[in-house]
């Protein structure tokens, strides 16, 4: 028996008749003769609801009648207030998935397939104590594996988890797919053979670009792990990070597909078969990004250690870093931030050039990065040269310019970033059909 | 330092405001110096939304577009449809009461105090696998007690549990009571002296009878277990059995009072002061009863259970029971059940008279029962007496006669509710002031 873990996200179970939608997937790998185990997210918007509730209720006193400043309430976003218990909050969100279980184990029961929900502590889904996103640590194959065997669908909260003492904790972002892939790599461990994970989203597929960008861009059929990363990071928004990650350490083949269409998806493995000739396997473009150059800082050992403990003790989350000695003992760093991330940077800045004794800061707006990905780049000469030229062809300037083993990032201006999308996936001949 | 539970119903907690209001009467108790542990419901309707979003999805591959009848989709009522599966729907319903812990905690970290929420498997609430209407089996005090005396406020999730094997269970109806009287119970056998359970509900107390019903009814300053557990038996509805009988098998002192008001409450203890001369604590009215009265059936042991059990598999819920025998062999069994439960009786009636090979059975509607309960009936003579006088005085007629060791039940015509209830509050003095 094949067994499958099939993963399907908050807006695919946003009410019933979308529940019974997920449902018939399961029952259509059953049917095959598969075994199958599932992983549900929260529904629709319902942790966006309970973040609301949760804000509301960590300002009752300031908020309450003729309590405080009052009239300032957080309203609409989706944003926990910083201030909140940690613990508690993980608490109140994991309900939003232990409740997607429930009823997705009731639809299959009503269609006569027996199953069985977990939630994340139930499943032994054991994580260290970092509320809010928790790193799994362990999990517990051999219950979830026996259900499978005896013909059960364990129904699995993704998202969240429990610590050794019993608290529940959550994943953070892109928790859910984590689940999904970690539950297959527990189940391999667990003697099931190869599981494969099956990642229902709202797209196709993984992208050579993202269509809305780049229209001739291609589904891919496959991808390897390094890449997915790499365009992840870069950011493609298929799936997170640390999912991939998983997949990565445990060998789990992922398949990434349409959650309504029947389509074939895309699989992300360990060795993804390439086209002869081409080395890129897909391109990530990210907008809104700042420049920051430090110019003249001391030329000593520790400094960028220093530079970048401070941004990151302000919560700063810093790109790509560039830095070359200039000579006479000073040396520039250089690297790029989101926009909405530079209100913050700035007195950050001041303090630890204060504290370094010297250098100088300019901090420039409006790029944007495209970055070509794929195991190819470091087996192919001239991938940098050739994206360069195509570059320079179409008449887009390079400001800084960053590689990895697998990847090519330029930035450019931001007015320039679709063009330079369509530029680099066709010298590239991303555009061809396979 | 004196430790009281305090236990907060879903109307108190209907929102982030609300919440906040109970938060202060925590506070209050801390600032007096007590150590406190927090029980909460399910926030407002949240119960009833997860029933609802429960039958959905159990109908959903009836309701599907195309799919089979359709259109015929429960609506709106809060019961659970009787085939879903018992597990998953108190997975379901418990998320409700973990979601009001953790906003319970944040509103009263908020305000300083140190708090940690727990779920009902969190605390240690073992039950049986009765799922919806499980029994407490064990609960561990120690580790909230700790918190405690630590100063910390543990925020519980009424009405759930958790099995042996780590399954969610739910408690049923009055189960967040329950829990509140059992978790003092629990903190009183690891060593915490006299613990207090304060249910906050939406009325003052106990009442001498339904104010709505006797405009002369007064608020008890006290009532026993015993009469509290004939009393709510009988039809009052401030708290459930269940709860009282845990207060009185652990002698667990109970006070329930008004959640939005500033007024002393009733307390329910194991003897409660009595005026002299007042045998009676309080009446109960049930109304909306009907009487089947089966005549002609063979005296012969084994035939009463033979009814009761046949009832009791058809999930009728018998009242009081009266059998008399008539000589001849034959003998006449009288009993009452609610209206609502006379369509479902007739076809069972018939097959255990068909299966008894004799009798007669009689339905008569539009009955209601004055009860009169208190600890005197059992010590003061002619209780009966006096009521009887009261109602024959009243021109009331009455119907049935049923008895127990503290209570005296008449069984009379609907119409007479109000008038039979206003005369024996007055016989029996409960009119006047204190």
């Amino acid at each position: 028996m094949a067994i499958v873990v099939q993963k399907f996200g908050g807006s695919s179970c946003a009410d019933a008749e979308k529940i019974r939608r997920c449902a018939e997937r399961v029952l259509a790998s059953r049917e095959r003769g598969d075994g199958v185990a599932v992983v549900v997210s929260a529904m629709g918007k319902t942790t966006d609801r309970l973040i609301q509730l949760a804000n509301e209720c960590w300002n009752a006193w300031r908020d309450a009648p003729g309590g405080g400043e009052g009239g300032e309430v957080a309203k609409g976003g989706a944003a926990p207030d910083p201030g909140l218990p940690r613990r508690e909050l993980d608490q109140l969100l994991a309900t939003g998935e232990q409740q997607t279980i429930a009823l997705m184990a009731m639809v299959l029961e009503a269609a006569g397939q027996r199953a069985v929900s977990y939630t994340g502590a139930q499943a032994g889904m054991v994580t260290d104590r970092n509320f809010s996103r928790a790193r799994i640590a362990a999990i517990d194959g051999e219950e979830l594996l026996a259900d499978i065997r005896a013909g059960r669908v364990p129904v699995v909260a993704g998202f969240q988890g429990v610590t050794d003492e019993g608290d529940v904790t959550t994943l953070g972002r892109g928790g859910s797919d984590t689940t999904a892939v970690a539950l297959a790599a527990a189940l391999q461990q667990a003697g099931a053979g190869r599981v494969v994970a099956e990642i229902f989203t709202d797209v196709d597929g993984v992208y050579t670009a993202d269509p809305r960008v780049v229209p001739r861009a291609r589904k891919l059929d496959a991808i390897s792990y390094e890449e997915m990363l790499e365009m992840a990071t870069e950011g493609a928004r298929v799936m997170h990070n640390r999912a991939v990650e998983f997949g990565a350490r445990y060998k789990v083949p992922i398949l990434v597909l349409h959650s309504q269409r029947e389509a074939p998806g895309t699989w992300i493995v360990e060795e993804a078969p390439k086209m002869e000739g081409i080395a890129v396997a897909g391109l990530a473009l990210k907008t809104k990004l700042g420049r920051v150059t430090l110019t003249k800082i001391p030329d000593a050992p520790g400094v960028a250690a220093r530079i970048f403990a401070g941004l990151a003790e302000a919560g700063v989350v810093v790109d790509d870093i560039i830095q070359t000695v200039v000579g006479d003992g000073v040396a520039t760093v250089a690297f790029t931030v989101e926009h909405s991330d530079l209100a913050a940077i700035k007195p950050v800045l001041e303090a630890i050039l204060h504290n370094l004794g010297g250098g100088h800061a300019t901090i420039d707006v409006g790029f944007s990065k495209v970055s070509a990905v794929g195991v190819g780049v470091r087996s192919h000469a001239g991938v940098a040269a050739a994206m360069f030229k195509a570059l320079a062809e179409a008449g887009v300037n390079i400001a800084n310019i960053t590689t990895s083993e697998i990847k090519i990032g330029v930035l450019i201006d931001q007015a320039d970033g679709e063009k330079a999308m369509q530029a680099v996936h066709r010298a590239f001949g991303l555009d061809r059909a396979v």
